[in-house]
């Protein structure tokens, strides 16, 4: 049963074996869950406006400026609607099926410029951004009873941006979920073979599947891409943990983001996509992890054999999508 | 590699552990993968232009129509855009990453009627599907190298429905699907517990997630609902294959399913859905497995946090759910 006060409960499920965030303050939010998605009145994120969004809890922005004023370049507060509720610690009585869904929900707007998507970013605020994704990172990751902070960036409405003002979510959550947990598995398996991560850029370069390589990244159309143009962000240095990513390696990646995403705005006119960070869990030792990003064009409708299969069918051979790609990335 | 023949290719992800049908032909079909979803021209699922699909691998209708004319009431053919290629057996060599995609893809048209939507199907051609149901779910089972077959109905365009006539498609797969084999493994884990499939209508019952139950069906909302008014159906008998089936149970599996989807749509006005049957592989024993039907009506739409962490948020919890359909069904 929810729990009274309606707090968010985490449940999992007997025969599936997964976890859902039951959220019933989700239902208020644009759109939230059960009709059409209609925004109105002024943009939450825009300078001016910030008295709309929840207090700030962090930004970067000119000196002296007051908070929650106008005067900021990226400013960071907790979602209006959060999956999770903050609590004075993360951990919860575990019950036989549930769990206290406490941790934190935050939203990082990218910019004061309510147009300016990633791809079109300037080096020097993309990397500022990345900087950001690492502090909030850092600091979730820190609190008491969090095990995983996952970065998102959702980019349009079919991908299911509630607002168009380009932001990230960032989701500091009680348990490591399902999709990071079988990659533990898998890499910890693979263990004395090397990691399959490492192996992935090797392989990509082989078989013509690299999109794109700077100083620090790789960014490549995995072996079994599940849609069309899904791409991955591997650093070219095996480490486990974003959070000790240096500066070089941020400047790596904005640079790496924004070409890639040219280049995908180029082939496809603007489509919408989820790019999402994935880091072992927060302070656990595991080596053999490799962190990266993903990120998947939302071309398709994923329809019910996706459901009842947990597989994908992709149209598009991932070496005929990082050609097309890497041509496009010029 | 793909192929050079351009036949569909399974592929497993070294990371992530799931298989991709990487699948050329598909990009074909109307809004396959890559585009706008158009479909022009006159509906190949009406009678009267069956030369539009594959020449029909069983129908039902008049005595002495002629193969692939009019006056059929079900018709089945295979998938002209097929996820999955026949081959005199579906075994094929399979590699240290991929397998032959080898397999069936068909398509059940429900009748003759264009706009005639599963909801508002009589009862006795609603039972002649459920049968035609398990007629080609038998014979695609008893075929070389088939593991699993699949039954989809997607209703709606964003449930990923490319043409509007109701239809249903069967899927024949080599293997057994990541989302089947984890249902088995906690099903067998459970054992001498009992069957948490068995137990869920209980706990519905005892906690207000029952939306229907007939002689031989409990429609349910399971306790960790992924979405908004998903919705179980589950034979009151514990029984691990769809194909012993009985005519009182399609019976009641058909009436069921026809009042669940009135339900919904007298609440959600004829909202999209994905619905799926799950049934224990082709000719195994797996005599603790519970075969049933899952459906998730489409009204969020799922972005990067599903993705990035495998779970789900749902903003209506399941009580609240089963509760406001159970009323709808009335």
């Amino acid at each position: 049963m929810t729990r009274e006060d309606g707090r968010p409960e985490l449940r999992r499920d007997p025969l599936i074996g997964g976890w859902t965030i039951v959220a019933p303050g989700r239902s208020r939010r644009p759109g939230g869950g059960t009709g059409a998605r209609t925004v109105k009145g002024p943009c939450p994120f825009c300078p001016g406006n910030e008295r709309l969004t929840p207090p700030e809890v962090w930004a970067e922005g000119e000196k002296g400026r007051r908070r929650d004023g106008p005067g900021w370049e990226i400013r960071v507060f907790p979602n209006l609607y959060p999956a999770l509720a903050e609590a004075p610690s993360a951990v919860g009585k575990v019950g036989r099926r549930t769990l206290p869904a406490n941790g934190y929900h935050e939203v990082i707007v990218h910019s004061p410029h309510h147009d300016l998507a990633l791809a079109r970013m300037d080096p020097e605020p993309a990397f500022r951004l990345m900087r950001a994704y690492r502090l909030r990172y850092r600091e979730l990751c820190r609190r008491p009873g969090v095990r995983q902070v996952l970065i998102i960036l959702n980019h349009g409405r079919e991908a299911g941006a509630s607002l168009e003002h380009p932001h990230t979510q960032v989701f500091a959550l009680p348990l490591v979920p399902g999709a990071v947990r079988e990659e533990l598995r898998r890499l910890r398996r693979a263990g004395s073979r090397g990691c399959p991560l490492c192996a992935a850029v090797e392989e990509a370069r082989r078989e013509g599947r690299t999109v794109l390589e700077n100083g620090s990244f790789a960014a490549l159309a995995p072996f079994s891409a599940r849609q069309p143009y899904e791409t991955w962000f591997v650093p070219l240095r095996h480490r486990e943990d974003f959070s000790r990513a240096g500066e070089k390696e941020l400047r790596g990646l904005a640079d790496i983001l924004r070409r890639t995403l040219r280049g995908l705005n180029e082939l496809l006119d603007d489509p919408p996509y989820n790019l999402w960070l994935h880091s072992a869990p927060c302070g656990e030792e595991h080596p053999y992890y490799h962190w990266h990003l993903e990120l998947i064009p939302r071309l398709a409708v994923t329809a019910g054999f996706e459901m009842a299969s947990g597989m994908f069918i992709n149209p598009v051979p991932p070496e005929e999508a990082a050609r097309r790609l890497a041509e496009a990335v010029g």
